[in-house]
Order: structure tokens, then C-alpha cells, then sequence
């Protein structure tokens, strides 16, 4: 957060504990992206058990908030994502993660990222969306299997 | 999200329309990255007006959770954030700007981004957390008047 107008923790701040703030779900947001070009590959969440899991082995781990689950990046899909480096926010309720992504794509969708759609100012200054490397590296339903 | 077991909605996914799925509170998570360098600048929140803001003005609005409060970015320390491209991601619940930050900071603690500490693997697995990009841009005290 960049807030500016109440009260912050110099310890939080400016301290070297990791003191994760998990919110009432006992979530993390973190923020992945491409360590080779930087681009932001999806937007998840981790709880403690897949932080944890994320510092140990060195490959991303999540908690899906749809499936109640924790969540090793790929094990279904086989694109696993090897953490190159490993930071947290100020006030330690964001963490941003670099990855190499294996099979060279993030999204359940197929494509490389998730933000395969731009927003534009259209017409009147209504929102204009359009698709931008939207194309997609696999077939989600060769993949996946139900 | 990059959830592989439970119903999509094509519409949400492969459409051009619009729809955010705001949370609970009326928010989504908006990722800030740098354009100069593709860093990510901070994680924060945008509620409908916000999101209408940047998108009619083409500076970045967020909402701040702790102060409930609509907020331009950099309105108080002039630090304000010029939004080049603006992306959504494939379920609509997260947001990604490229900016170009004036002032060269957007952290409230005076540095150029809010993930200034890296957390590593350390003796016997556990976390270690050390200073990274952590220079001052600016004095924060100096800044913020209260």
C-alpha cells in the first residue's frame, strides 16, 4: 500500500522479520511475473502453509479461494513456475515473485498471462476492451482433464 | 486466477465487455509496475469510481482501505502515477497498469517501490529477509505533512 495518512509500524516497514499480515481468509496477495521480460503473469493468493511450501522448495504454491485448496502450481497442467526471486510489500500484505514458467504459460486460459485484454478510453470516455498477446501457447481442454 | 477445477465463464474470459467481479468491499486488486523497467511498484485496490477514474483521466485512483477513502495517487506528495497501458485479467478481479511514476517513488516509505526487502531460504529452511532496492528516493517526513 502507498497510504499516507494514518499511522505505520516501523517494524513492519523497516524491520527483517517476515510477519505476513494474512487478511480474515488468511491470505496473501502475490504477484507474479515473468523473470524474463517482466510482464505480470497472473494475480493469486498464498496462505502461510503455501508460502511456506514457496520458500522450502523454490516452486510456487498458492491457496485457490474457489477450490479451498492449497495448490502447487502445474501439478495439474505440468507449468510449473521455479521462483527466481522472492519479495514482500511494506506493510507485508503483498508479495511479489519472479518466475521462469514452464511450458511458457500461466493462465488456465492457455495464454502466457492472464491480462491477455487491454483497457482503452473509448467513445465519450466510456472503457474500450481489446485483446493484446492473447494468443494462446496450449489447448486448456487437451490439458486438462476433469 | 489460474484455477483449473471448477466452472469458467467464457463471457468473463473471452469477452470484451467490461465487468469487474468487485469483492465483498466493492474492490479489485490493482498491480502497478513501473514502465521504465517493468518492476512492480505496488499492489493496491480500486473500487468502481477509481476504476472509472484512471480510466477517464488516465492517472491512477485507487481506493485505500485503511482510510475508506477514493485516492489519486501522489495528490498529496505529488508523486503521481501516469497510466500507459491498463490491463484486466481472465477472471475480471484483477487490474494491471504500466505507469510512468513522477518523482521516481511510489512508496509511502520513500523508495521507488513497496517491495524493497527479498525474502530468501535460509538456515534449515527458514525465511530470511534482507534489504533489496532499498534506497530512499525521498524523506517521507519531509513529505507528509500531517
Amino acid at each position: 500500500m502507498s497510504n499516507t495518512s494514518h499511522a505505520h509500524s516501523h517494524d513492519l516497514e523497516e524491520g527483517l522479520a517476515l510477519t505476513p499480515k494474512f487478511d480474515a481468509a488468511g491470505l496473501v496477495t502475490v504477484v507474479t511475473t515473468d523473470v524474463a521480460n517482466g510482464d505480470v503473469l497472473m494475480v493469486a493468493h498464498m496462505n502461510e502453509e503455501a508460502l511456506r511450501n514457496t520458500i522450502e522448495t523454490g516452486d510456487a504454491w498458492y491457496y485457490s479461494r474457489s477450490r479451498k485448496a492449497l495448490w502447487r502450481k502445474g501439478e495439474s497442467s505440468g507449468k510449473t513456475q521455479r521462483v527466481v526471486e522472492m519479495r514482500m510489500d511494506c506493510d507485508q500484505d503483498a508479495i511479489w515473485i519472479k518466475v521462469e514458467q514452464v511450458g511458457g504459460a500461466a493462465c488456465h486460459t492457455g495464454r502466457r498471462s492472464c491480462f491477455y485484454r487491454a483497457i482503452t478510453k473509448g467513445e465519450a470516455g466510456a472503457a474500450k476492451v481489446s485483446f493484446i498477446d492473447a494468443d494462446k501457447v496450449f489447448d486448456p481442454a487437451s490439458v486438462y482433464k476433469s
